[in-house]
């Protein structure tokens, strides 16, 4: 019998996970009942919003449950097919979790035109890290031309996005990003202006690339680098708050016991300063279709480059997560599958 | 020669205000020239935002000088007129001082018509304090029917406002302020849903008035305020920055070395929170008429009330001045001069 591979939520982590939170199971092929399709997975999502369902805790979107399936984005192609709008070798975008293979509802499945765009890219520039992206500045962070737009996680899936949409409104483009070869990237395929390794003098660079202060922060990471930024807020400064994987590992990454306190206030006055958080998925998916055709066009010439950090298999997924939530990921992390 | 009296600024406050950094002097009355106008003060405003302009610090208004005549609106009378659009008795709003006489020309002085409004009120509720109300509301805040609008400093110039146009929104409104007798207030004349009273367990008052959360938090004060409201926010709450009152005594009200840290930020992204600050001079006054006109409305239809706190005669102001930074006022802080 034809088995599909399978990662458990095995308990729930105590701040960053290990190996031992995941478990690899081999259960029986699912079968497509009437009107639904047999996926096999291509390309597995691991995002960092993922730890968040690992934690049994009040949020925006149900817990995984544990001895469930890690849940994740995926593209995939269909191995077969009981509804009459697929046929066997289409590429699908679905939620189709961390497994090899998965019986979903044809309606449940978005088509995508491998001739269009590579089909990882569902998962990254052209998906949701990219529709992030686009949402954020689009709704908060607003960036004007001259303006200086100062990115954390700046390689990363959302963070690569956010600056090359900054630079394309005609905004300074500051990436941040840990090391010598991140910071390398952001500049010279990324083209952002300037870029600050989070790993040496946070305020010594951020001084040298950020002369005149900051209009838009983008948040994906908190903690150091986060208070590093606040205090250069020029009048009017947006904070756009899409993540903080820096306490993603602290209890619920919220503001219980435990989590660092955060900046005195007092200048979102003085300065009208913005800090809005989002998530994608309140706003964003009705707005697809515009996304994607901006996107495209800025692909098509040339503006908008990406890159993958693909681990190869499905065992390899835990450690490639728990690598992306230590900033070790270069790029979208995907896990690719045979 | 007719006299002038006048509060100067002797020197910066380290730290909350004493009345050594006062000096009052007699000065020449001063003489208006072609097209201006002698105005005998009536009331003078006072208003916590002076207290940033006693210190050399950068913010959005230039500093008093160490030797100049405090900065205030007021209303006054004229005294003698070298101008055809004012004539002796009419009445004016301005930014007068704190001092008795000023000479102004014609163009800077706003009419005010006693039969309309006691002219007091062209500092209160129909002025900066109510204008800030309106503005933090209409463009931040935007209360809902049936949401939970939580106001600090809620007997306050400003906080009576907010509550009184949230309820007129349809919003439950609780008030917070400091010792029964405002909390009584804030009930049974402003009409609020609930008190709570700072000065008692905060924690426990706020889960028995907002059970549901808070959807707008109204942030006068800043503090233990802050602190016991922010993690109450439900998902989308917004959080109106007015100011921070409870810490304007620290070195120039900012983030600088001193100042207490303010809550981490992790649920603004998890709860969709949106943190922004104003200041009513930004985009207030082109709205004015829009302000005005429904305010008289909710007056006429006695949807609106309010509380006056009358210190009498210039000497008066700098204890008055010093016990409304302390909570000590009740109600919108004016001067009388006779």
């Amino acid at each position: 019998m034809a088995m599909n591979s399978q990662i458990l939520l095995a308990r729930r982590p105590q701040g960053a996970p290990v190996a031992e939170d995941f478990r690899l199971v081999e259960t029986p092929l699912p079968e497509p009942g009437p009107g639904e399709v047999l996926v096999r997975h291509r390309f597995l999502s691991l995002d960092p919003y993922q730890r968040g369902r690992m934690d049994d805790a009040k949020s925006y979107a149900k817990p995984v449950a544990v001895g469930g399936v890690m849940e994740c984005q995926a593209v995939g192609q269909v191995a077969a097919s009981r509804d009459p709008a697929f046929k066997e070798g289409d590429w699908v975008l679905g939620g189709f979790g961390w497994q090899g293979f998965s019986a979903r509802p044809a309606k449940a499945l978005i088509a995508l035109d491998p001739k269009e765009a590579p089909p990882s890219t569902a998962l990254g520039v052209l998906g949701m890290p990219g529709l992030t992206a686009w949402v954020g500045l689009e709704d908060i962070g607003q960036p004007k031309v001259g303006e200086t737009v100062v990115v954390s996680a700046a390689s990363g899936a959302v963070g690569q996005v956010v600056g090359q949409l900054a630079k394309i409104r005609g905004a300074r483009v500051v990436g941040i990003a840990g090391g010598g070869a991140k910071c390398a990237f952001v500049t010279d395929t990324l083209g952002f202006d300037a870029a600050v390794d989070h790993r040496g003098d946070l305020d010594a660079q951020l001084d040298a690339a950020c002369p005149e202060g900051v209009d838009v922060y983008w948040e994906n990471v908190g903690g150091a680098v986060q208070a590093a930024v606040f205090p250069r807020f020029r009048d009017f400064g947006r904070m756009v708050m899409c993540g903080m994987v820096a306490q993603y590992n602290t209890a619920s990454g919220a503001a219980a016991a435990g989590a660092p306190a955060g900046p005195n206030l007092g200048p979102v006055v003085r300065k009208r300063l913005r800090i809005q958080g989002f998530i994608v998925n309140d706003t964003g998916w009705p707005r697809y279709g515009q996304f994607r055709a901006e996107m495209l066009g800025h692909i098509a010439a040339g503006r908008m480059v990406w890159r993958e950090d693909v681990a190869q298999g499905l065992e390899a997924a835990p450690a490639a997560f728990i690598g992306m939530l230590a900033g070790r990921n270069f790029g979208k992390q995907l896990v690719s599958l045979p």
